[in-house]
């Protein structure tokens, strides 16, 4: 939830129509971000699915297009299959390791060209940083650098789903810019661990940004007087990235406190604890997922944990 | 732009997460909304645009529709070609008569059922109300009850673009709950006369609504603490529409006088007169268009109708 | 219906399969057709309808795009709204002349770049010679060079659906490859007047071709010996094209008889009288469309203009 | 290649237009093979790959479906991506076991109801049997039973990509009609192990046909007296179906002997030995795939894998 601090800074930001990019607070934070990741353009989306739906559209500028995707990743398994239903790119899904990470030499074995018509051509390869479904795992620079370095030669792009993208950064104590620096685009969330109500940004090349807002325009995601929003997105991102070291404290504090307890596989009725927790689909066994945030206190971690272990004992 | 007042209801609104219909914001323009329009259920989406796809989206379920729809319409204009290139479904566009209106001989014409392979199979007819393109006309009431007597004669839905239905409304002096009685639907905008800085809604049935509500997810129109903007569309719901009786009076006076004077054709050039104005693109002549609105003053509508008409003097 | 003597040459022609393209009747008929249309290449496809959409796909092969096209074309009309349900292409529609020219003015005006994010980009204008809903009426190449001057001029391609391109060019006397000079592709169908049982070709640049033929592989058009069909393809473009002209005559007679007796509007019922005719569904009044062919003899022509005229009496 | 033999059948086969379901030899193609597969209905189509995609679009009839199939299945990844660039379905991609098995508890897993709107729903499961990129493995009934028991479970259909059913039907030495009980729809393919140059046809209840019919129209697969072809058609399934049993022999030699002699792994530049071979692409490790039909006669068989086998030794 946003809170009245950030909420305060809509009142007063100057606006213009984002439509024909005049609006000023929308600009500004789309300059910054652009600065921050180190690329040449950004766009401000209404969330995290039409922010990747946009950048895919741009890549996959040419028709019937394939893209690389990871089997449990947010783009295949919660974004109501748009790849396919909206934007008609074939998404060839092969499996994450543990880690969140696409095998390099897989993806250099579905690569495919145009060369042979019973192929869609590749146009991109997709990963997610850090991985929801993969326990919040992160890829570190070396690996993203790497993947870069094959995608170079296969002529393909690279995007990142960035949705926790900060937490990646802070996680790893480097900063975004230099950690996507061998990404196409990144799409980036401050509606997640940043706090904001709602606002995704893409970056990227000059083209690239051009071919996404003319993709939004179409999605019906160009929206007029957005900078009351927007601003605060721009809060979020002045003042809410590097508390996020806090959440990762907390939640490695609860992580360790259950291992070591011997708890990894919470049952169904969990909630008649008060314990409210987001199940996992995508595997055969039941995974629980719990996320601290800025909206989570170090005491409410601690209840949960207790709650969790005394559930567990009985 | 949002007035102040308007701005400062963001502040203080109740909100949640809307993506699981938890913001009690959102939750309650869309209640008061569907009121309105004597509709069962509505839909916040972010802007008209997304309004109208999401619509057409839920009216079209079935693959390999066909809409009936103006040629000159903001949906074939103005849209980025969304039915096509995104929906997938097939407009045919048939030409509006001067005042806006789809001839219902030729509806019935142009209709198609599924019992014919050659065809694809008509499912929706679209109409705008007030029709943006052909000067602002309103379609009354009268006539789409007879549209939507046609169309269920024909088994199909109509749906009705009202980006600017509360202008036609409070010109007709008609509730728009009994105006827009015999439409399917009804996409409506906060950010034109409204003076909302974003965001739309739209109307139907409680089946219509949950598969309007799909789409919009999957086109990554769902957001989580919208009630910071649908905040400021309930206060113009609540404050802007009465006043639009002031926008046409003067509407009225500035098309009367340059019509007296025998204007009726600008040149290009005319932005050096202080006048901003979007011409038209859909004509063989050149069209120009000026609007009234919550931003423009009855002295400012004065001096650009003098302006203009100094210009045509010299 | 395919003649005994065309049958025959299926038994016959060399074979391979073509979805590697080694089918030597097939080559052999795309080489000539090429040559004849005086283009860099051609490809053969099972029908016109799959023929006219692995072209649209091909120019179209940027996402988004938008093709000028005329109201009441066979594309538009008759081949399943294809354009959007499966190609994902915006048809902008425009009224054709009732002798089904599109005005080159209005070609112009409705015309977009991508400079300007409300619009689909225009890739392609599309014209149908003969164009069959226009009653067969003739595109003469004075048109179609004036056309493509434009559409040079506008940065787009120009299509013909050539279902008919040969009674075009047997009614004006004058060579398909002049006819289509200035056209970027041609479809041109095997199975209406040329009288072969299925098939058809499409004509263009090498780069055209080839984006052509990995639509067609997509779309499931591409099969293996079909050399068993194609030389049936060879034999109608050796055989049948000259003999055209006798079809225009019979048809010339029957439609001039009937004039001067008055008669244009047949009644339903005329079945009764031994007459098969098809129903045009486009226009307000009740068309009847009559079809002369290689298995329409002199007799036959005569005898079905007589029982009109005779009911016409009646 | 087609004989001889089968190639005189199209000679004399009687015609009609299909496009109106009038081609008498079309006709009775469809009924035999409906019938052959205990199913209601059946369609020709020109390919195995438009046979597939029709299939998919009529049991997806509904926006946004989600598809469960194997991720090395024929349809993710030899007909170019069309599931998502033409229909604009979402395929759930599972990992066959080495039997081509989807694992049931998995697909029971990754399937999605339309209750959360962050899902495709799914619509359908897509088998293939036999299992070309497995190596030819044949799917049992039980299997097929069981896979049928929780589709009916889970509210979605079962397809079985059948381009090689008969070779599944001879090796199991059990009816198609017997085998395929279970699915709700079946392709089979007349040009691989058949022996006809092209088509396809698909069974299943009267309305999915009457879809998939449209969806072939709308495609460009309606053709005219495609008699000719599936004339040919008829042929093969009259005749060479009960002649699979010696591919499978001299199959099973091949590999018996080349498994034998610690044969499992061809390098490049196999070619200059004279061996036809096509590579998978979809392992890592380098594959090779035999395949032994009705153009191969026991002595090339038997010459192919001694040269292979002297290879190997060298």
């Amino acid at each position: 939830m946003p809170s009245q601090e950030m909420r305060q800074c809509s009142v007063t930001a100057p606006l213009g129509d984002d439509v024909f990019s005049e609006d000023p607070t929308v600009n500004e934070l789309q300059r910054q971000t652009a600065d921050m990741f180190r690329k040449e353009d950004a766009l401000w989306l209404p969330s995290g699915t039409m922010a990747n739906l946009c950048a895919i559209q741009a890549h996959c500028h040419e028709r019937a297009s394939e893209i690389i995707v990871g089997k449990e990743s947010h783009l295949t398994l919660w974004e109501g299959g748009n790849l396919s239903t909206i934007a008609a790119v074939h998404p060839r899904q092969i499996m994450e390791d543990p880690f969140g990470k696409l095998d390099l030499e897989e993806v250099r074995n579905v690569w495919r060209s145009d060369n042979d018509d019973h192929f869609a051509k590749t146009s991109l390869v997709c990963i997610e940083n850090s991985h929801n479904m993969m326990g919040g795992s992160v890829l570190d620079k070396k690996y993203i650098d790497e993947l870069g370095k094959l995608a170079s030669e296969l002529s393909i792009k690279v995007h990142i789903d960035g949705a926790r993208i900060f937490n990646a950064s802070v996680s790893l104590n480097i900063p975004v810019g230099e950690l996507c620096q061998s990404a196409d685009s990144v799409s980036i969330c401050f509606a997640k661990g940043l706090g904001a109500p709602m606002g995704s940004i893409i970056v990227g090349s000059k083209e690239f940004i051009r071919l996404a807002r003319r993709a939004r325009k179409r999605m019906g995601g160009g929206t007029r007087q957005v900078g009351v929003v927007a601003a605060m997105g721009k809060y979020a991102l002045d003042n809410n990235i590097e508390r996020l070291a806090l959440d990762h404290q907390r939640a490695k504090y609860m992580a360790k406190t259950l291992y070591e307890a011997g708890f990894y596989q919470p049952q169904e009725g969990d909630d008649d604890y008060g314990v409210l927790v987001g199940y996992g689909y995508s595997k055969g066994g039941r995974l629980f997922r719990a996320c601290t945030h800025l909206d989570v206190t170090e005491d409410e971690v601690r209840h949960v944990t207790e709650t969790l272990l005394s559930v567990a004992r009985s």
